[in-house]
Order: C-alpha cells, then sequence, then structure tokens
C-alpha cells in the first residue's frame, strides 16, 4: 500500500487519488446485517453500494424519471465510505444510528479531504445526508429499500433468525414513502409479504 | 426469492424489476482474481463493480473532464452483470476472452431482456463492450486499471504467487493507453513500480 503514495514518476495529485482508491477498497472489509442470496456470509459495505447503485439504475426510469441519475450514482459511489472508518450501524438501532451519523460526517470530511476534489466531494456527500435534494432523497430511499428487497430475496431468513419485528419495517415503510413517494407502495409490499409469510413478529399495538 | 415474483399488490412491470434486482445480487457470488485489501479472500464480482465506479468519480475530473460521468457510471453499475451466467474470465487469459465474450454478451441480452427498459440498457451493454463513445473508452479503461491498482494496493501478493510475467501486463497498459491515453502514464507507473519491486517476472524479449 505505501508504495502507491511514494509512487515515483507520477504528480503528488494523481498520487493522492490513487492512494485514495486503494484504501477506499477497504469498504470490503465492511460487514453488513443482510446476507448474500444463498446466507452464507454478510454482504459487503462495497456490495451494498454497487447493489444500490443498480437499484437506482433500474427503478429511476419508472420511479423518478425527472432525477439527475449520474448525481444519484455519483453519491452511491460515497455514501458508505465513512463506515470503513466508522463501522456500519444498522438503521434497525435508532439510538447508535444517531451518534453515528455525526462520527460519519467527520470520517467523510477527513477522507475526501485527501483528495483535490475534496471540497466538491464532501457537498456531495452533504447533500446526500442531509437529504437536500431530489437527487439526495431518492438515493437515499432507494438506500433503504436496498436492504427490505434483499431480505426478502432471502426468503426473511435473516428476519425470522432474530426475530424481527413488524414495528421497525413500518417505520423504514414511512421514512421511504417520505423521502420518495412513488417508491412507498412497492416497499410496504415487500413487508406485507414478509409478515405474512411469517417472517416477522407483529408486534404492532393494536 | 420465488415471492418476489409472486408479490401481491404490486403492478407487473415493478415485479420485474424487483426480480431482476433480486436476482443480480448474485454478481456477490462471482470471485475475481484479486484479493481484498487483507488478502484473506478473492474480491467478489460487486466490489470490482462498485470500486471502478469510485475509480470513475475520482479519476474523471482530472483523466475525463468532457466524459458524461453518469453514462459513465451506468454502463459500470451493468458491466459484470453477465459474469452472473457465464463466471468471471480473467484479461490475462486472451483465449478465454475471445470466447467469453460472445457469451457474455448472450447473457447480458437475456438478463436485461427481464426489465422493461431492457433494449435501452442492452444499447448501454452494448455500447460499453462495443468501446462505441468516449464514455465507454473511460470505463474500459478504468475497468482495467482498477485491478492493477488493486494489485499494487496489495503490494502485488497474487502477482507473485502466480508468478507474472511483465509482458502481459506491458499489454494491459498499451490496452488502457489505446482506450484512454491519459490513464496510460499512471498505469504504466504502476506496473514499473512492481517490476521494480520484483513482483513481476521479466519475460520481456530483449
Amino acid at each position: 500500500m505505501e508504495r502507491i503514495r511514494l509512487l515515483s514518476d507520477v504528480d503528488p495529485e494523481t498520487r493522492e487519488r490513487l492512494a485514495f482508491l486503494a484504501v477506499t477498497h477497504a469498504l470490503c472489509g465492511v460487514s453488513r446485517r443482510n446476507t448474500v442470496l444463498d446466507g452464507s456470509r454478510s454482504e459487503t459495505g462495497a456490495e451494498h453500494s454497487w447493489h444500490v447503485a443498480l437499484c437506482a439504475v433500474v427503478l429511476g426510469p419508472a420511479f423518478a424519471p425527472s432525477v439527475d441519475l449520474g448525481r444519484v450514482l455519483q453519491m452511491l459511489a460515497l455514501h458508505d465510505l465513512p463506515e470503513i472508518v466508522v463501522g456500519d450501524t444498522p438503521a434497525y438501532d435508532a439510538g447508535a444510528r444517531a451518534v453515528a451519523v455525526a462520527r460519519e460526517r467527520q470520517a467523510a470530511r477527513e477522507l475526501l479531504a485527501q483528495l483535490p476534489e475534496g471540497p466538491e466531494l464532501d457537498a456531495l456527500y452533504a447533500e446526500f445526508v442531509e437529504e437536500a435534494t431530489d437527487e439526495a432523497r431518492f438515493a437515499n430511499a432507494v438506500d433503504r429499500l436496498q436492504p427490505i428487497l434483499l431480505h426478502s430475496a432471502c426468503d426473511g431468513a435473516a428476519w425470522r433468525k432474530r426475530a424481527q419485528g413488524r414495528t421497525k419495517l413500518d417505520e423504514f415503510v414511512a421514512k421511504i414513502t417520505d423521502l420518495w413517494p412513488p417508491l412507498g407502495p412497492l416497499t410496504a409490499a415487500l413487508v406485507e409479504e414478509a409478515q405474512r409469510r411469517g417472517d416477522l413478529i407483529d408486534d404492532r399495538v393494536a
């Protein structure tokens, strides 16, 4: 790794870019709560980042035709880089998420500052976490939809294993609906089907 | 998985999109010849796809300011989907690559035909493999640069293990230089440094 920082015959800015790209490959070492399709291991942060991008490419034309998809994809390529420093903090844990947000913000600032375009990319990251634009809101909605879709594709195995309550899933549906209303109904349908198949504990207050 | 194809309360086109996204998560099950940074396992096709996208985001502003980065990122999100069907065919094996290209083209056609935007996305995939536009040429160049960068970041361990010859790397440098000349010098510098550090067997004919 050190060799890239010391690479000769390359200008300092290019070295910074290459060193940043080498270091950030570590997102492959961040484990998430979802598994891959065959359940054999956890999905990694890098795999999630790719699959969310693919979700945006496939869902964008129908559900967000007016957003700048290229800007969405740039955000999504960056959005989980802070987890290299902070680790994955599941959306299921609201208390831990609140603490993690500030740490992730700082980690993004420090990581991106290594790049010549650090300020622009940090502004793009801020736009994403602040849900400040249509692009950021769609990107956030897809980022939250992807794990629900993947849990469904894994027949809810991880949900059943941890006795996942329905109420928390309803909160996710509400958040996705708030971020990007057209994605609400399909998310609700995935959750309703999981409930019907017995993957979720019905902890809703009557 | 089957539940997504049968999902009620969702229109047929949305079901197709969700089923496609579920099936294609299998790119996480495709192993490549590169390892992750700590050398503990192979990089997956999904991880490579994300990291190539990040490379495009980071290298684009300096080396390809005139290309449509959004289009590049859409291509890169799709570009390795055929490996779900065909598996990874290393660029090091020219004979196997020639056979694989036709199989990958067919696999892309069949996979993307499951989507309402199948024709448009298949055209985008074709643009990529035919290196038909500046966007496709930059995307292909970055796709070939990423493994060289990752090998360097892993201190050339996988190259040393398989007694990698220098000549093949010089061919990659030539191909990247042909696809996108501004990326040639930095690729050449990575290979030269690997040679200097003893990662590559010098099989060049004098």
